[in-house]
């Protein structure tokens, strides 16, 4: 249940893209969004002078680290699917830091010696083995403060900040994002005992909120941002649920298969400590089956958008080709 | 560095308030405020269907705890010098609450075992005590987010909460709350070993921080909900560093001589850990002088409210009370 797994290339050494037909890459992946969203990352580690240097230094370690930027490219594909701009200073960009921003901090609690107990984390020593723990608790809350700051402070309409910030503080409330957190701890301690719990619908529950829950934020917040409709905002959100779920069950399956080397943690290991997965509840075919049917469904949900939703069409595919 | 102690009537006992020459109790205390705030703050306790049931109790345990409530009745009393309302329903109140909220995750975040450890708060279990350390956590985290969907779900005027977000998510951030606990934390682990660094200016820069920023902030944000001027929040924001500073070294002085029994915490705990205290650094009757002169220089401040600022009068004088 872990999403560290990247299907994107990763920064600061970029992985091929793969083909896709009919659809240049330029278009469709997002190679051209990661240089925009590494420097509009890097501007906003540039603290007051009150924050102490290792605090600031703590911070960066998180935020900075190579990553797969899903997620803020996720809210700049929103806002390209509703014609809204995308550079580095547009307010689509404050809401791709921000929820970055979240992210890197619910990583850093959730790999705390009370949490998950991580040592690594895409091959590096988590915060609090490379800092200390106090370090990365400290780390963690600041930057979930500075994601609601950063909303406030760049994002230059008022009602689309305000709503900005109604929409990523639920996705990192205690019904979703944090409430997630807390139903995977317990299943993961529970799982072997509980079997009535151990079920599909609470499996799904648990994603929907942990992981599910800050995608759909993202790119509603891309919408939020450039002045989306309603109508515009909920299919988003519908193609957002079917993606994070399929990406999750691609997660698990990977779990099940990949080897420590290729994905810097310990492979298999949220099957051995007892956590729900996909391939453990419905055997690896029917995983694999459930994952297509939601892409497509994703896929055909976005069509509406033309040619503004072919980064999101070519996202949907590329969930899949994570499982060949 | 403890802000536990209570000036106030706690709740759910309230103890009688001081006699304040020339202003009535009702006009100058804060008793008839603290009704409103409980209610307000319990109505916040109610959690969308993902919230699991035991986070949401830990919550309410962290949040509805006996409290002075210090900080939103800041609030109300920054919205009522600026002549804007107060009730259940006021913007000022959704302050209130989003403040209090901020309060509570930092003070249980700071109570982990990995920043100051501390078993008891206000004589009550900690929240990792009562419940896990997970579940402390999490449920510091679920505050600090649900503070700020709080203020954008509550306040009407979409540049009012936008303010208010920016306002509070700064004094929340790594330059001011959780950098303030950050050196906090250092100076305590250092401080027998670096006397330059225990510095009357080292240690106002933490109080200022870690205190300081969030009384600021609440009484900036009762400003900010009500329509305050510029002038109007400056002159509020001057008050609140005075009274704020002068809060936290008659702490310092309660620390130095009250007794386990009347505080509910271990005394001279701070002192004993290598802790900077303003009694360590100053002496205990030069540092009571001190505090004597900021809170006439707070009073002197908002006399400009006139009776719209009877209680910011005798907040100020009620600070000293505590050394008597």
């Amino acid at each position: 249940m872990d999403v560290s797994v990247s299907p994107f290339a990763s920064v600061p050494n970029p992985a091929p893209m793969p083909e896709v037909a009919c659809v240049s890459e330029t278009e469709s992946g997002i190679n051209d969004l990661l240089p925009r969203i590494e420097s509009a990352l890097e501007s906003a580690c540039r603290f007051d002078p009150g924050c102490p240097d290792r605090l600031a230094a703590a911070i960066r370690y998180a935020l900075l680290a190579p990553g797969k930027r899903l997620r803020p490219a996720l809210v700049l594909m929103g806002a390209e699917a509703c014609g809204g701009p995308t550079g580095l200073s547009s307010s689509a960009m404050a809401g791709a830091v921000a929820v970055e921003m979240i992210h890197a901090y619910s990583l850093v609690h959730d790999d705390l010696p009370a949490m998950d107990d991580d040592d690594l984390r895409r091959g590096r020593p988590t915060l609090h083995r490379q800092f200390d723990e106090s370090t990365a608790i400290l780390a963690g809350d600041a930057m979930l403060a500075q994601a609601f700051s950063h909303l406030a402070s760049h994002v230059s309409d008022p009602a689309m900040a305000v709503e900005a910030v109604n929409v990523l503080s639920r996705a990192a409330g205690p019904s979703q994002l944090v409430g997630g957190q807390f139903d995977d701890l317990a299943a993961e301690s529970d799982g072997h005992e509980r079997s009535d719990v151990a079920s599909l619908e609470h499996l799904e529950s648990i994603h929907r909120r942990k992981t599910g829950a800050l995608i759909s934020a993202s790119i509603d917040l891309g919408a939020v941002l450039s002045g989306g409709t309603a109508d515009q905002r909920a299919i988003l959100t519908d193609y957002a649920r079917d993606v994070g779920l399929a990406f999750q069950i691609v997660d698990d399956l990977l779990d099940f298969t990949a080897s420590f080397e290729s994905l810097g943690k310990r492979s298999g290991k949220d099957a051995s400590r007892g956590k729900l997965t996909y391939p453990g509840l419905l055997g690896l075919d029917p995983a694999r089956e459930k994952a297509e049917q939601l892409v497509e469904s994703a896929k055909e949900k976005v069509s509406v958008f033309d040619s503004a939703g072919s980064r999101l069409r070519w996202l949907a595919g590329y969930v899949l080709e994570r499982t060949h």
